[in-house]
């Protein structure tokens, strides 16, 4: 994290965390020449054959997850990325390929001794009597969260509370002394998009640990954010409040927090649990966001920027978050080039470093066209996993809005049938802050991400190609509409 | 297959395969009476609340495929289904749950002895000089297709020839006597609406064997009708012409099809393929679609019908086709009754019989509802997979289209964002030339149907909850609007 970050700036890290920015609609006047053409149409079409005949994105994604795989922020696995990424894009016909550093927090899970199980009593009459018996051990499949720090090697080994949300922890306030809160939390389905529910959900991860702590509990385990039927634990980070101790926190796989939470309803006797983690983290260390560059023909000093983030979780292949967003966006360029188009503007594909645990990257990229005073029409992202394209977001005004909704017919036979209003992801977002540019996001079908989302199961098997593929097609409709017509 | 069928009524043959009629809109005048009332979206939300939190689909997805799992028609599989959806359609609280008997054809894989191989020669300058050198194997992963012949214990083993399309066929008629043909038609990915590629490619599944027998081929090898990245074949029905020999026909696992194409470009010597199969005919039996109603409160004789297909392929569990429609539909009932919903028109869940290989089902409940006199509004059908709904297809003239527009805003925040004018499924199809009734079906998401139709991979585990369960939400949403609107 950065140290700014880490000194509390909870607004800031939610923002990072659920991709959220709030009003950063761009506020230049409409200009938008809105004229959908048929030759718009066939462009558009010979995007789509390329990138669903002769694409590289599945290709590339294959390389990605299968010879580099994990790449958190520090470990050897980032700086090999960043290899793969300067490669693929120079294969891409990238007119310049470089790298921007930025130094980014360096958190490692500390070896392969990470393990947590309760132990519960059973026998002469059940778990439900008050003497007696013998203890049953339940094995929890658990990650310790990102930027977490760590038991010890001896790990911590104390009585467990069942608190299913920050009310009731403030209720049992004075229960929580030398304990170790489980976080129970259901991942709300009644919300259809999914990334509603995460950003319900997200707190209990993001800062449960330090509420905790206020109160005395010495661990904290936390039901994973996600309504699978597997058991996949799910990490992600969260953010210590320096005023109070830094206790361990992990991830709890989704049937075993289930199992969990009915031993500690129905135990009497008390349920306690075992912690071991060898997380820490190390000293910052530099990275790199990986950009390449199609030159504009007629304004070169104008920017549309896309991108995903380049580093991942360290427990899987990161394939849906993010290689898929990393893919799509070369793919754009590449499909640009293939059909032999010539940007009116300067095209940038950019690998954001360190999304998942910092967030360093997007705002070095910001930071850095802020200080060399580029002007930037547009950073779209994709982080929301490969999946079939239903929608974009955009933080325009809505008369802006409304003049490029013909767009949408020309995007339609692609899938996307809405560009709607709101924000970027994560790493395009300070360039909002920052640039004044407007942002957005490719919006996919949202119901399988958190099958994937921050767990080992985020592997290349777990993308459709052709999924990935059409959301690269509207991704590159997209911006040859905004080349064209500005926005 | 049924006799007719097997005397070569092709249009019909395609008609099923391909889930298309034709022109089968209904002719009655416009009445429907159009009010999006917050009434309607109360009660969708509370439909989509109890399918989302207290939902049997996923449930009884998983005893279908885990407990009874293959089902083609005429397997011991099949009728233990029958069991099952008697069942659940009691537990859904069905008014009235009965069978209706049918005759379905009942093909037999015939033992596991089902193998192919391809033996092309190799060294002494290699695969491209005119002699010497040594047999290399090239194993075949492949399945039968079904209605399709056996070779026999012993198997065929004859020189192959590759064959891209009747086209190619026609040229090269005059050297086919003999030989295995290899029908080696891509699965076009242009098309972005999958089953238009599926259309487009499945002639040589269905007819390829009598046209190669036509010309004295003895046997003949497809291309699987899919662009997965995976080697599965992907079995499916083909159709004799009883004017030729019946001769053996393979699916081939897309890979291996990719290896066995490039062998034939290069290997100058030529390559012979063996093939063996038991599979074959045995005489009609009795089936059952399974029905579960409602009973309507205002017009208990007029009828809204909705549902998927209980047979499946034999090699898989037949999750995404169509268990998926089959618990769809089977929770449309549920939902309905849950919130306590009493239905105007009688509301029939049909779980048909013989889909796959016949048809036989979908024939028998509409003619049996010609019998009776009944009056059908709608016939619904849910079979191209449990994803991610984005529209529905309803056979209905453009005005009427036009007037139950407003319902889509009713929907989509459910995900289906469009009503377009359309058939049904093979299933439901029948009720249109039977009965003049409007028949539709849910089109979902399309990307990944064709990874798993007809294939090994065909399982639970490749069924997404959410999608599947908000298929039921779109589905049950629809079928209120009808009853309470009419169409």
């Amino acid at each position: 994290m950065h140290p700014k970050l880490l000194k509390g700036n909870l607004l800031l890290f939610f923002l990072v965390v659920m991709g959220w920015t709030g009003p950063v609609f761009a506020q230049t006047p409409v200009t938008v020449q809105m004229v959908s053409t048929t030759e718009d149409s066939l462009l558009i079409r010979r995007l789509a054959d390329t990138i669903l005949t002769d694409g590289r994105a599945y290709e590339n994604l294959r390389l990605l997850t299968k010879t580099v795989g994990a790449r958190l922020s520090g470990s050897a696995g980032y700086y090999k990325a960043e290899k793969w990424g300067q490669r693929v894009l120079g294969e891409a016909n990238a007119d310049k390929v470089w790298m921007q550093e930025c130094m980014v927090p360096h958190w490692v899970r500390g070896g392969k001794d990470e393990a947590s199980w309760a132990t519960t009593t059973v026998g002469k009459g059940g778990p439900t009597s008050k003497a007696g018996g013998y203890p049953e051990v339940l094995g929890l499949d658990v990650l310790a969260l990102g930027n977490s720090m760590g038991t010890g090697p001896k790990g911590i080994h104390a009585p467990a509370i069942l608190i299913n949300t920050f009310d009731e922890l403030e209720q049992h306030k004075d229960e929580l002394k030398g304990k170790i809160v489980f976080y129970n939390y259901p991942f709300n389905p009644l919300f259809v998009e999914t990334f509603q529910a995460y950003g319900d959900a997200v707190r209990y991860r993001a800062v449960g640990a330090s509420r905790a702590a206020k109160y005395g509990a010495i661990g904290v385990l936390v039901r994973s954010m996600s309504s699978s039927v597997t058991n996949f634990p799910h990490t992600g980070a969260l953010l210590y409040n320096d005023s109070f101790p830094k206790i361990p926190a992990f991830a709890v796989g989704l049937r075993d927090a289930d199992r969990l939470a009915e031993r500690l309803k129905a135990d009497a006797r008390g349920v306690s649990v075992f912690m071991r983690s060898g997380a820490h983290m190390l000293p910052d260390t530099p990275a790199h966001n990986v950009i390449g560059e199609l030159k504009g023909a007629e304004f070169p000093d104008q920017y549309i920027t896309v991108g995903g983030h380049l580093d991942s979780w360290d427990p899987a292949e990161g394939a849906q978050d993010d290689g898929a967003g990393c893919v799509q966006s070369i793919e754009v360029l590449r499909a640009l080039k293939a059909i032999g188009y010539r940007p009116r503007h300067t095209i940038r594909v950019v690998l954001f470093a360190n999304e998942e645990n910092g967030g360093r990257g997007g705002r070095k990229y910001a930071e850095a066209a802020k200080d060399a005073g580029e002007k930037h029409l547009l950073g779209l992202e994709s982080d929301n996993g490969g999946f079939t394209p239903r929608a974009f977001t955009l933080s325009l005004p809505d008369d802006k809005l409304a003049a490029i909704q013909p767009w949408v017919g020309l995007l339609k036979p692609y899938g996307v049938y809405e560009l709607e209003r709101g924000g970027g992801g994560s790493d395009v977002n300070p360039m909002s802050r920052q640039l004044g540019a407007t942002v957005g996001e490719l919006r996919p079908d949202s119901q399988r991400y958190f099958e994937y989302h921050h767990a080992r199961n985020d592997v290349l098997e777990n993308v459709n190609k052709r999924e990935l593929e059409l959301g690269a097609v509207n991704m590159a409709a997209l911006i040859y509409l905004v080349d064209k017509y500005g926005l």
